[in-house]
């Protein structure tokens, strides 16, 4: 089980705790009503998936003792025009230093996307979603 | 289009940036190979949701100048046992003070999730998710 806890700032601003004491801010840009002092929570779910898949292949080439320098992995998001204006397109671009094999970073992506990845894995096989209303 | 970047620090751990210079650390827990120093990727798809849900939810309550003082979401997610662990069941929590109508709380609830949050949306709906390999 994963739990994270959100609580309200002020204006469109919330902080967010995990489990082991990680915080952040949420916020929106200032075109939507926000103050831009936080990650917004649609680019959140990006950096989910990028992280996931980074991390996995990160275990996976150490593990396999490649020449690991650098890797950089930007995540790009298209949107619908209209809302709820989900992510129809994301493309992962995955860049590593010159040393490490492209065939090497081709199976750790393989195996992150067909095996590994939860992230990636939910957002292929919709979960079932809950909501509870409770007053204080 | 919505974009974000994450470099490789060192062991599991990356860094984060959105385009509006926001950065926040990602690891795993030491169980599992990381340090625990910042956020686990598999965390942030709850965050995303959560968040995306909550300042829908507060937006509205607001422009409903209804007498909102606290709200905590707490998001609780159960994965399956077997790789890749996906969440197969999400749960979304969400208190607020005793002087806000609960069916006011439901409402917007209800906007949020049948009209406007892009999280729930891409949840519900797969993207498409496409891979680039580079290198440097």
């Amino acid at each position: 089980m994963q739990k994270v806890e959100l609580k309200w700032i002020d204006g469109l601003r919330f902080v967010v705790n995990d489990e082991n004491k990680h915080s952040l801010v949420l916020d929106i840009k200032a075109e939507i009503g926000g103050t831009e002092t936080g990650f917004q929570p649609v680019d959140l779910i990006l950096v989910s998936l990028g992280g996931c898949m980074a991390l996995d292949m990160v275990s996976i080439l150490q593990k396999k003792r490649v020449n690991l320098k650098d890797m950089v992995v930007t995540i790009e998001g298209e949107r619908a025009n209209e809302h709820p204006k989900r992510y129809t397109n994301i493309t992962l671009k995955i860049k590593t230093n010159k040393e490490v094999l492209q065939a090497d970073v081709q199976r750790a992506l393989e195996l992150s996307r067909d095996k590994y990845c939860s992230v990636l894995s939910t957002l292929q096989i919709p979960p079932e979603i809950k909501f509870e209303l409770i007053t204080e």
